[in-house]
């Protein structure tokens, strides 16, 4: 079990930092952090021993404190997911030479709010990902035409909710999302994924050639050395990748994909403020608070707030986030835009802000 | 020269207070306050000695640090203009009872960029006050269809830039503002007034006469026993008057008004936030930032920080002031609606916040 805890999440600005990324906070009522959350999901399924996070050396202190008894496996500097999970799949090779383990790779940072049925489509995952040399999808069943997300198309039905998949396809314009939900067929793209380590290192053969090679280098220098010893090599050799995801690196070229239709479980990948807001239910105005906030003839808002009261008067589909030391307000159709405000601030050299 | 001082200007939160209204607010980048401009501004034009102003007792403090050396009147509570003002004339009669003073009437908290200018248009108004048994109002040229003002309407002129009032016309819809515009011989009225003492006193007998006989009582109490032991008798009588402004009590009603249709001096009333931007050059996408912000994709916004960094994204007219212990946005064309954050707040007993 791989999480990928790479990201910062910047579109998370104010509340997100280069020294606090996304995962790390806790975004819902609970408390919990969202890699808290998603470690505490898997474990009915794998146990702790299984468990491995992907990130920053930087980040070794956090992880320590929100998921102390899981093992980090070093990411030497951020070269988007194909980098990481080719990272993840030789060091699980080294770990267990005379096994081939099945890999379920799962981001950090999202939100799931049924337990149970995530770990039902992840138990379909890891069967289809141990019977057969495929690349696993978990696909959700589309409720609206969201733009923020890959869409994958069902090809022939395997066996119980596992696809073949016919295609991958890149977020798409509001349009193509509609007759995409229209058409049916279409799941989601989660980016949790379930495949043995020897095929999708091999998928890497065939579509990062140059990676692959990499790969196989950093594996000689861990099977060597060690990873305390070997680090500085495999440094080096990974500042030589290539930054591309893995859908767009490998997936969306690969001819034996799965796809598992999952039954809703509610998932949510957090991935900006609105979807944040997403979490939680609205008023009868269709604004959510959270905190002391006075709202005055607005609708369609989002109001969190950190100790001081915001008052809101007179505004639609407007968002503000308070993290103390700074303010966010951004219109709800703008929130992609906030990593903007991030480079901003670093180009003022603003390093107490990002 | 007297000087009202007596509202909270709640449309100026979360800046203005209970403890400390707008006119104690520095809003300009002088550092200056409203009202220590407004006494500045007169001096050359009455000398110290004969500036009062009018507020409540809680505010004698604040009027102690600003405008140390300005004789002070104690409004008991608060009564609208009308009261306010009348008591003034009675208080003057009184100290004076020789003289039959010209009384200059001006709010505390009004923004004036040409001071040359002011001080020639009341000149004119004292001059004419001082001739003649009329009231005069200073006119402001209109130059947009403002929908805040009461408007003017100009008759026969007098004599230099004054006029007969034909009548005075409360603050329109855009339409009628519009067509005041297009027409012309109509000026803003700008609260400012002059009159001698026993005028505007025979005014009130003719349209507020229950005023007008506790005004004269009060006369009578302050004859008696002075100020300091008259204080609470004056405020008995005080609190059984109408609440009524000046304008709608005895101006709209008199047949001796005259209006100085002033040259332009950069008056704004400073009456809500959209109005305080107007003292300022916006920049090419029509922002104004007082303060530290990121402001991206947006336009027609005004930003005003307390030492942290607010980022605005793809707002449009939408306006933001951080007093440090709470947060204001709203939307421009609901600017006046802040007093119902005031409102609400009070409702929620948050009397460390109003």
């Amino acid at each position: 079990m791989v999480i990928l805890a790479g990201g910062q999440g910047s579109r998370f600005w104010p509340l997100s930092r280069a020294s606090l990324p996304k995962q790390f906070l806790s975004l819902g009522d609970s408390g919990e952090s969202l890699i808290q959350a998603t470690v505490r999901r898997i474990l009915p399924l794998v146990g702790g021993d299984n468990v491995a996070v992907v990130a920053n050396p930087g980040l070794q202190p956090l992880i320590q404190e929100h998921v102390p008894k899981v093992r980090m496996i070093c990411e030497p500097m951020a070269k988007n997911t194909a980098a990481c999970i080719g990272l993840a799949a030789v060091t699980a090779q080294v770990a267990r030479p005379d096994e081939d383990p099945v890999l379920v790779v799962l981001p950090a940072d999202h939100a799931i709010r049924d337990d149970e049925k995530l770990r039902a489509a992840l138990r379909e995952a890891i069967d289809r990902a141990r019977e057969e040399r495929v690349l696993v999808t978990i696909g959700i069943p589309p409720t609206r035409p969201h733009t923020g997300y890959g869409y994958i198309k069902k090809g022939r039905l395997i066996e119980g909710r596992s696809f073949c998949v016919e295609r991958f396809f890149e977020k798409p314009s509001i349009e193509r999302a509609q007759k995409y939900l229209e058409t049916g067929g279409y799941c989601w793209n989660s980016g949790m994924f379930a495949w043995r380590a020897s095929v999708i290192l091999e998928s890497f053969a065939s579509f990062l050639p140059q990676m692959a090679q990499g790969l196989a280098e950093i594996r000689r220098v861990l099977e060597r050395d060690g990873e305390q010893k070997g680090a500085a090599r495999v440094a080096d050799i990974f500042a030589s990748f290539e930054s591309i995801s893995i859908d767009f690196g490998v997936l969306e070229h690969a001819k034996n994909c799965v796809v598992v239709d999952a039954e809703e479980f509610g998932w949510n990948d957090v991935g900006s403020w609105d979807q944040w807001a997403e979490n939680f239910a609205r008023d009868a105005q269709g604004n959510l608070v959270k905190g002391d906030a006075v709202v005055i003839d607005s609708s369609g808002c989002v109001i969190r707030t950190a100790g001081r009261v915001v008052a809101a008067v007179g505004l639609k589909d407007v968002i503000v986030i308070d993290s103390g030391d700074a303010l966010l307000v951004v219109s709800h159709e703008h929130v992609q835009e906030v990593r903007k405000v991030v480079d901003e601030l670093k180009r003022r050299g603003r390093t107490d802000l990002v």
